[in-house]
């Protein structure tokens, strides 16, 4: 499955709701688990779903294996484990889109609260670990699991691309804007995911407050495509 | 003017939009300076461009006096000089809403980026500076001041409020609503200003990128008001 969209830690709530929605927008999946076994009742549960995709589970670093564009969607926890289980698969080239937050659940800390993170960013300390070559971007940060995953829930909102090259950022903006309710934003160079990581803990104080699950819109930015 | 706003660095790009913006909504507004000259100046400005509103000008400690709540408007070079100053002018009871960004710009820096503050957000450091029994919030970090001081551009964005108790942000809530198509949200504790004085270079570099003047949306809100 060359197209396939193969997406490291997708058997979590995350990875998985993302997968739910390109399988439902068409797109073949690859759910990727350190746990092949995992990945693979993962798998079966999708197409259970979504009858009609293509859908495969495999390990995480076979799925990261000789594709264009990979999607990392773990806990904080288990970002640095991952990106050093992958260093033999990834290779020059491939274009990594980091969604994690390094909310301070990850050492029992509070999800309203983030942690520093020495290269500023969970998304800098993937670009660090990645064999050279391997370009990162971040996204996919303030879209909620739990709307992903209920694909009666109508998505009306931004996600923010950050990444060094338009180029890059524009592939992950047709991802994005595959799943229908979600428009691409592009905040900027990829050190801006210091600020777009930490907008996941200000919507997750605002859900407590509100009781809703929300999300983020940019006002005020032009109706055509800025992304060509 | 028992009822007036005082806003303390009125004279500057966002406390003159914020004072036009309450002047035209028929709210009385006293533009603070350190200089008096220079508030008389705005003042007599912000009269001949809204001439039914009641506006004085008068210097930052003066305009502190008294009052129930204070905005104070200024770049974060100049918060903890003024906060310094204001000591003699506040007192237990009031609430002091901080609009404080700490941008790089402030030591020559790059404007998409910030500085680390100490206590953890520029609204942390005026809670610790301000007399006991001050209780600071933190909003209006987002809207732009030239849409602010364009009486033609129509504002259509939200304004994210910190604060510890309920009831301070209510009342900032109903400033912030005073303003034609600015909705408050309630986006948690004071420690959360963190993450919302980041949002202004986030937006600046999305407004760089668009060539706009970007704000912040909360999506799927309920439509209910939650102030009350």
């Amino acid at each position: 499955m060359p197209d396939a969209i193969p997406i490291i830690g997708g058997t979590g709530a995350l990875g998985y709701g993302l997968a739910l929605r390109w399988a439902l927008a068409g797109r073949a999946v690859v759910l990727g688990s350190r746990d092949e076994k995992r990945a693979a009742e993962a798998a079966k549960k999708l197409s259970d779903a979504v009858p009609d995709a293509e859908i495969e589970g495999m390990s995480n670093t076979e799925a990261a294996k000789q594709v264009s564009i990979v999607i990392l969607t773990l806990p904080f926890r288990a970002q640095s484990e991952n990106l050093t289980n992958l260093k033999d698969s990834l290779e020059s080239g491939q274009l990594l889109v980091d969604c994690t937050v390094p909310l301070a659940a990850a050492v029992s800390g509070k999800a309203t609260r983030t942690l520093g993170v020495w290269q500023g960013s969970a998304a800098q300390q993937a670009q660090e670990m990645v064999p050279d070559g391997v370009t990162v971007g971040a996204a996919f940060h303030t879209v909620g699991a739990p709307e992903l995953a209920d694909r009666g829930s109508i998505l009306d909102e931004d996600v923010l691309i950050c990444g060094e090259r338009k180029a890059d950022k524009a592939k992950v903006a047709a991802l994005v804007e595959a799943i229908p309710g979600l428009r691409a934003v592009n905040a900027g160079p990829l050190e801006m995911a210091r600020i777009v990581e930490q907008l996941t803990p200000l919507l997750i104080s605002i859900n407590v407050r509100y009781k809703v699950h929300a999300g983020i819109r940019v006002t005020g930015l032009p109706d055509a495509d800025h992304w060509e």
